[in-house]
């Protein structure tokens, strides 16, 4: 059949499940806006600036197969790169979409606006190259074969791709296939699967002490529900990376608790290292979900489902369908039977499961993080959407052991400051049903805090904590307590949602004690998602978790050398 | 003698001129920052945002030799990513300093957070590069070198530079330079030298139509003032192109107007086009300044004066440092005397210079594009630092001739929307003595709006005027004047500066019709600068300047080819 270039990109892209495409409009994007405009099935939302929008679209795509951007040549798409390159850090599966100048402008050297005016179109392709799976330009001869291409990448990759589509040739008519795209792996190479199998069962078999360990890749490749019906019937247990948070649920009897190396939840260190059977997803250790790089997997036990191989004690089996590895997987030990652990971890998990508030928590104390995570653990509920900025937000909720059903947002690998308001925002698009709590710190939300308007331009009705403590406090405790670089001024933030729209029904709210909180908690419960809330709790500068205390003085330790400077 | 790295860098910044370094702290600058602290003659300002931060340090760069950014590795880097290509395309001195993480890190490839954790530390200098003059990490062994010539390149040749680093190194003691650094051009070869100005002066001499004109190269590279002396002295007339505006003075008997090709101010493309001496500073033609590539210089008559070479009917000299070569140039046409062009634009430019209020602007007449400009032209005073946006801003201001030593900042090739309020930050960190005027439409604002905040923060008192014409007008001229895309949120924001800082000084005053414009002036003037004023003015969406309603259609034709969309 024949069609647009626009409308076939936009057919793709409604087929695997993207019904919102989120940027900001340029004049060499408006061509294919005005396509969206007349398509069935995908809608524009615009946001108030490119790098808000890549935010937004991560935070999309954590609900879906794939969340799609739009900018403009040059200006739009190099504002966005930090957020394609977190998605790429993160393994989110991202298109990125620029309008590029007109193809004959392109190919003879036009001087043109948004460009460095020298007739170099490689530039920004060259930019994006080192953090996508593919950075390409589309052209009438390459469109149709490209678009396949790319989408299916990022699907089955969990990585963002970028593509230049030049402003006069999404109205030309290509012959485009009638069958919809399946993005999907390949099948396995049968006799390499069968093998995998056999080999990971064997190992299982053998084991004693076997353990999961979960981390980010287990959501991104969608292997939670496998790795579930994996650990339940086989009664083995589970741990998990920070990185890898409420991927598996935190309050299951077969839950142990967070590794991380030394920085690990009592007990589980040990377990971990000691594992005879120890079956992973390409954890990834960084500083901060590796106690300080003191982590040792006790590699001979290993057994790593990767997204496209397994990898078991040395032998590495490519040609993989996860998803037809796990399957195969779980029919295999259905026959064996619980083969260890069961129980094992229950005492504890549940102990650990249910955050303890404090009996006093109430009155005109002021608010500490010793004492709050565990309120607002209290205060998160089955289902949630819950999003914590890098910084005390994420190390505050670390402590806390989620309800079932909660999806947890998070970047604890890139860690963009800032990033979470859009990603809320790009969230609640994609999953509007879900009540969303977003932890955010002042420090993080001056970066982006306009998308707030937005937010209120959708109508959504988050509620949003932001925790007031002048400045960055994670980089006090790194270097800085008192030093005026880590401070920001100090915002009306409860007047914002007023000034960003002067009929908009948002709650503001404040808390300085934990008396206020509490009534601040019972009013959101009252209003049962009815209303959007912006609640400000106001914070010492110089208060942080436990985590943060630890973490600030062995960063220094590895960032500045012997001779750098310290925090007195 | 002997220094740390970091306090080398700082002393090298400080004696091109720099005295304020702007970004954003993260854990892999903190170090440098404590050495920034205790350094006398630059300081850290800290605002909200990367990209921001880079927009800002443009505009700093606007009033000195050069402007220094400093954002953290990764997710600071990329963000800033967009500010310093456009700094490439303005032709911006600019050196952009990123916080990395240490040298063993790198070195042995850890996996770090703010990076892809896969041990790849390339992948952000290799973003850079195509943007700037250099990209480059130090070492312990290459800093001293390549401090000194990159800060040296970024002077000479007008461009971004970008360096990482490491944060274990700042503090390590090398040998350095006791002499300040000179980040000049080298004198030129005399032979060249001789040859270019006998060449120039020869092509003088015949010359019945000589013509000066002016591109925004002759501000970067600091000819205005020998630019002036030349016209001065020979009695040639000059044009400038819209990129070009206001270097040399608009009320000027000798100036004739604006080059823009078809779109070029009466009677001005025909001399331009048929000079037989025309001394250029290396023009750009992209579509806005060369009326839709309608340009059409006399390339036989051309005199190109470069940043280091000069171009002479086809010759090309290299090996000139350009400041000589005015030097010798108007040393030799002082002999000359006046040779062609005296008087002839007088009548003219005086006609044209001042702009011409309507006699009945006040009372409640809405406000239009096509009144409020010369208005505005009239408000500006001698001295005075404009800044305007793209879109109407800049396009409005651009049919009004400033009074003399006004610097105007914009970006007419890069054309970033948001980019102003940033760089009218950071060119009032650069020259506070000096009053600035920045005009913004709502879209534009919305993009950077937080940085308002670190103007009050830093105590700055602009006058800010936003026009709130509810979208991106500039876009409906283009395509969709009635779609969705195009509106955004209509925030309350004179109600900003107070929600920024309740204790503001900053009067926001708001303007619908000509008599309340009229009263808002007349208040400014009263303050006389003593506060700051936010002044929004409201505007109907679909009115715009005669320039754009040109401009738009005229675009889509570029754009969107013969089977793309237009606007009914």
């Amino acid at each position: 059949m024949r069609t647009t270039i626009g409308e076939f990109l936009l057919r793709r892209l409604k087929e695997v499940g993207v019904s919102e495409v989120i940027g900001v409009p340029g004049d060499f994007n408006l061509n294919w806006l005005e396509q969206i405009e007349a398509f069935d099935g995908v809608r524009f939302v615009g946001t108030c600036n490119e790098l808000n929008a890549a935010y937004a679209v991560d935070g999309y795509a954590r609900q879906r197969r794939l969340g799609a951007l739009l900018t403009t040549y040059g200006v739009g798409e190099l504002s966005a790169l930090n957020g394609v390159a977190g998605a790429a850090a993160e393994h989110v599966p991202f298109i990125s979409v620029a309008g590029a100048p007109p193809l004959f402008a392109i190919e003879y050297r036009y001087l043109v606006h948004h460009s460095l005016a020298e007739g170099n179109f490689d530039n920004m392709l060259a930019a994006f190259r080192p953090f996508t799976a593919a950075a390409v330009r589309l052209t009438p001869a390459n469109a149709v074969v490209e678009i396949d291409r790319v989408i299916s990448l990022a699907v089955r990759e969990s990585l963002p791709v970028h593509i230049q589509v030049p402003s006069d040739i999404t109205h030309l008519e290509v012959d485009v296939p009638d069958t919809p795209l399946d993005p999907e792996l390949p099948t396995s190479d049968e006799r390499r699967l069968a093998d995998a199998v056999d080999a990971t069962v064997a190992k299982l078999k053998d084991a004693k002490a076997p353990l999961v360990l979960v981390d980010q890749d287990a959501a991104r490749h969608e292997f939670q529900q496998d790795l579930l019906t994996f650990v339940e019937t086989t009664g083995v247990n589970y741990s998990q990376l920070p990185s890898g948070k409420a991927i598996l649920p935190e309050r299951h009897p077969q839950f142990i608790g967070t590794y991380n190396g030394k920085a690990s939840a009592p007990g589980v260190q040990d377990r971990v290292e000691t594992a005879d059977f120890l079956l992973t997803t390409t954890p990834r250790f960084i500083e901060v979900n590796s106690g300080g790089f003191t982590h040792d997997l006790p590699e001979a036990s290993v057994v790593n489902v990767g997204d496209q191989h397994v990898a078991v004690g040395g032998e590495f089996y490519v040609g993989i369908n996860t998803r037809e590895f796990f399957a195969r997987l779980n029919e295999a030990v259905a026959n064996l039977g619980k083969v260890a652990g069961d129980g094992e971890a229950k005492e504890e998990a549940q102990s650990a499961a249910l955050p303890e508030v404090a009996e006093d928590f109430g009155g005109d104390k002021p608010l500490t993080h010793e004492r709050i995570w565990n309120r607002f653990g209290a205060f998160i509920k089955e289902g949630d959407v819950v999003v914590a900025e890098a910084g005390t937000s994420n190390i505050g909720l670390g402590t806390q052991r989620f309800p079932d059903g909660v999806t947890y947002i998070n970047s604890p690998i890139w860690g963009s400051i800032g990033f979470t308001l859009p990603a809320t925002l790009g969230s609640m698009l994609a999953a509007e049903d879900r009540r969303h709590v977003l932890f955010i710190g002042d420090g993080s939300f001056q970066l982006t805090a306009q998308e707030l308007s937005t937010m209120l331009r959708q109508d959504q009705k988050p509620i949003i904590v932001l925790l007031n403590n002048r400045g960055y406090t994670i980089e006090r405790y790194i270097l800085g307590m008192d030093r005026e670089y880590n401070d920001i001024a100090n915002w009306d933030y409860a007047g914002l949602p007023k000034v960003f729209d002067a009929e908009t029904t948002m709650e503001a709210l404040q808390a300085r004690t934990e008396g206020e909180l509490e009534d601040a908690l019972a009013a959101i419960e009252k209003l049962d998602g009815e209303k959007g809330v912006f609640l400000e709790i106001h914070m010492d500068p110089e208060d942080a978790p436990a985590g943060l205390r630890a973490f600030g003085p062995q960063t220094a330790d590895f960032d500045y050398g012997p001779l750098g400077p310290r925090n007195p």
